[in-house]
């Protein structure tokens, strides 16, 4: 059973300054909360049917706490439709220092809203070997349990870093590209760079022009037919994919 | 006003299965109702508020019924949270028959689910100039709501056609490819083919073996970190975006 106080705490983890006060977030469904308990992070509770918990005596024994309930309450207290394995309550870990990395690609996310876009660009980035994210303070939270879930456990191998994003582009030692419309064709960049920073922007609105100022070539995903865009999580992961491409080539 | 009858309408046509009865389906949102009211499909009906029928007299002067109504009626019948602007129902275009084409890719869809992900290929598609996407009868129906959201106008320039995806596959004259874990890397494929099929399998069992059985080539987005696996959509882009590059280059 999820006893009222849990359920409760459960449920308030869904906003952010509930996350923000208690340094906690939540994980769902079975294969996430495998991974997480893997990980090293810390699980603070553990919530599992029975079959869960019988399957995964091991994996479970990670958790501080673990307590048995039924796929309804799990359903109840998280946000799946249908959640019929378990949820983790987790301590957020403490925010690294971002250092610049030689020989790999840091992601740059001015203002990316949705949380199902950050999650895949969390996934994309893990793909792809990629470390670490900066986030402009008000791109969404990386806790919130929609990015969570659309990153598939990849959030526990990639940092994310929020903050100023003007600074960090600042001090940049490796070439700052943007995703723009009308910049330099990505099938064809003369750069031979093995890392750097890749900025993406708003859904919406692209690129700040604060954050445009520190970007020293534009690049763009060439267009053969009439969309007018592509999705910032596809156009991440055409831009990636090319830049990998071009840096295993060299 | 939104009359009790169209209300009603407008409603079922949520469900494929009134979709199908009535040959129509809607859609919502400012932009996406002027492209369609600019496409030549046969707007039935257009519900506007009157800052949007006053903006646009000319562009609203192609549906054959036009009615105010307040942005709250069209959040009430429509599935957007927020629409200030209109929702058109439109006739289902008759399904036109499929022919190979010479110099072209097409995508083909094996029992692809999510709503989200058909939008966002039919948007890929349309970026790269593919004009036809072969998709299995269980693939989610192209006039879902949520797929005519993500796919943002796209729709109307890329033609979609269900059925029996083997038989077509059986008679393809050009290559077919296919995405699987363990195939031929994509940043390497010595393959210089301008046109084919690419086939893309289900979120949770990729491509079924019967499906299989008519690949001729399987390719690979290469990885170079640790996620199990990218998204359908993503997987995509990225396998689009490889072989439009090595075609241009042909």
């Amino acid at each position: 059973m999820i006893s009222q106080k849990w359920s409760k705490l459960i449920k308030s983890l869904q906003l952010k300054k509930y996350r923000k006060a208690e340094q906690l977030f939540f994980v769902e469904g079975e294969k996430a909360v495998l991974e997480v308990l893997a990980s090293g992070w810390q699980v603070k509770a553990l919530f599992g049917t029975a079959d869960f918990l019988d399957r995964y005596p091991d994996a479970c024994a990670a958790a501080e706490l673990s307590h048995p309930c039924t796929a309804s309450e799990l359903e109840h207290v998280g946000t799946f439709t249908s959640n019929n394995a378990a949820l983790a309550v987790v301590a957020i870990p403490a925010q690294q220092q971002f250092s610049e990395t030689a020989n790999n690609w840091t992601l740059v996310l001015d203002n990316v809203n949705d949380p199902g876009n950050l999650g895949t660009i969390i996934r994309i980035a893990d793909w792809y070997g990629i470390k670490q994210i900066l986030c402009s303070s008000d791109t969404v939270d990386v806790f919130n349990p929609k990015v969570i879930a659309s990153a598939k456990g990849s959030f526990l191998r990639v940092q994310l870093h929020y903050g100023d994003i003007a600074t960090w582009l600042q001090k940049a030692k490796q070439p700052v590209l943007g995703a723009f419309l009308g910049g330099d064709n990505v099938h064809q960049l003369p750069m031979r760079s093995t890392g750097g920073y890749v900025v993406l922007g708003n859904e919406a609105n692209g690129i700040s022009p604060a954050i445009a100022a520190h970007i020293q070539q534009r690049i763009t995903i060439p267009a053969f037919g009439d969309a007018e865009s592509l999705n910032v999580g596809i156009a991440c992961a055409v831009i990636v994919d090319n830049l990998k491409r071009i840096t295993a080539a060299v």
